[in-house]
């Protein structure tokens, strides 16, 4: 019933979904199969940079973008550190408020809480819910900053990052991490002074990476003035045309194989843990433990039954 | 042999078994085993508390109040975020200098380097190293703060949190966690101005917590000055006198069945990653991958097989 609500594009069934995901709850294993036929449509851009350089504000004016051609648009930003729900954070973006009432747009945020799998768990269970629900593009924010960003870019098909004048430090700070992620790099803000030497330093610094073949992608360096809306037709140009060359070449099935992997990777961790947990609880678990305190017992060995003992679920 | 000679108390062998565990070695399947007859005998003593209280003067105090009993004593610093290996740290850990030329006393320092299995997985692994070599008391000092801390300190059999006079709002920020952990609360630099004041706070703090019974454990609060070694015989004493009444009620078996069960847990949940990651990498997991991205299969029903996958190893 929720599941055919959120395919008919119904913003509440969505967001409870999106709900279910944050909540690990234990009907997403028939969430997931409903949903899995209807799933591999959606074009997913992560929007990744350090603080201040203006994502949310570039993440609503891409918005606008992709819908002034006509594609359905969900954005999912997430929050690693946050132990708070979508809700109260979604208050304070403001800027995504002017796409409230478009029908086209769907807007989740998404904390993560810190339960037993993680973003790597929670992220791409809930692209699938914006991907079933008929949306052509779906932008992925991280709130926050550090080594979570870079987890939850990797669930993108193509990474776009964020930079504005004057962060030379910040580049310097980011350091590889990020000129080895972007697909895109934009400098927003390009209306203040220094646009154009971070767009150089950048240039530079992706020019001492790996050298690139005849065939491989370019990262393009773009310049946007995102909240005024300026520049963000060339992003979403560059986007198309990543897509396309990742599509051409295959890189996209790639990316996209990879994902899934550790999407599964990371939710038959989360159930290996669970029935761990269920395993040390019991009798099994104190007779391996007394074995060990009498010394009859080394820790691997019983590591060794222990999960011996996993398998009988 | 390296067994044999650490078993004999040779402080070089000791030390390199405890490298072997903080590399992770796979050698250390055979060397748990190899250990796992002569192990059970050491008292754990965890020592915690906010920085600034002379953790480290406080454990080299103990070391040689233990030492005036005739007792052999191991040291293992923990730093949980040090990506650095023990020599380095110790090298800075001047007031343990002291007890360098003492072959009744083997000092270690271990950093967890962020692999695998974590703290978790690696504290209860080194104390087995010094259990086996014979010694009596086992002092666990983490450098660092925070949850971690609490994590090494269950580690122990006994917990000892250290104070010392204007850190009011230490405790206040330490909050719940460091006054439900402690079996022997100590106030340390005594000499200074508010140390009465910092172990009256103290004590109705604890006070605020759950009702004891008569025949329950009240920690005692102890006041030293480790700087000139004063106070710590009451802190052995008090010691003595909680490891005997946890001997005599069953608390000791209970609490070292606990520990021994989150080390088996830790193992069995690093080899379980390791042998996700083999299948993951393998063909097994493309086919998985595939039947996801054509939508006819979904990621928990992918997560099962694959945990059907780790039961043929």
């Amino acid at each position: 019933m929720l599941v055919e609500q959120a395919r008919a594009g119904q913003p509440r069934a969505v967001a409870r979904l999106i709900s279910l995901v944050e909540d690990a709850s234990p009907s997403l294993r028939e969430v997931m199969a409903a949903l899995a036929p209807h799933t591999g449509q959606a074009y997913v851009v992560g929007l990744t940079g350090p603080p201040g350089v203006g994502k949310s504000t570039s993440t609503s004016a891409l918005v606008s973008a992709y819908r002034a051609v006509g594609k359905r648009v969900g954005v999912l930003a997430v929050d690693p550190s946050s132990p708070f729900s979508g809700g109260a954070l979604l208050g304070d973006r403001i800027r995504m408020q002017e796409h409230a009432t478009d029908t086209g747009v769907f807007i989740r945020s998404m904390a993560s809480r810190g339960h037993l799998g993680g973003l790597a768990w929670a992220t791409p269970q809930a692209l699938r819910v914006l991907d079933a629900a008929g949306c052509d593009v779906i932008l992925v924010e991280t709130v926050g900053v550090g080594q979570s960003e870079i987890e939850v870019a990797s669930a993108a098909d193509t990474t776009v990052v964020l930079m504005a004048p004057g962060m030379g430090d910040g580049i310097q700070a980011a350091k590889a991490g990020i000129l080895e992620i972007g697909d895109v790099y934009v400098v927003n803000k390009a209306d203040r002074d220094g646009a154009q030497t971070t767009a150089r330093e950048l240039n530079h610094m992706l020019s001492l990476g790996p050298s690139r073949g005849p065939e491989s992608w370019r990262p393009p360096i773009l310049k946007t003035v995102a909240s005024r809306g300026e520049g963000l037709d060339e992003v979403v140009e560059a986007l198309e045309k990543h897509r396309a060359w990742m599509a051409a070449n295959g890189t996209l099935d790639l990316r996209r194989r990879r994902r899934v992997r550790a999407e599964i990777e990371a939710i038959a961790l989360a159930e290996l843990r669970s029935r761990m947990g269920d395993v040390a609880e019991g009798r099994r678990a104190d007779g391996l433990a007394d074995r060990i305190l009498a010394g009859t017992l080394d820790p691997y060995a019983a590591a060794d039954e222990l999960i011996d003992g996993l398998a009988q679920g």
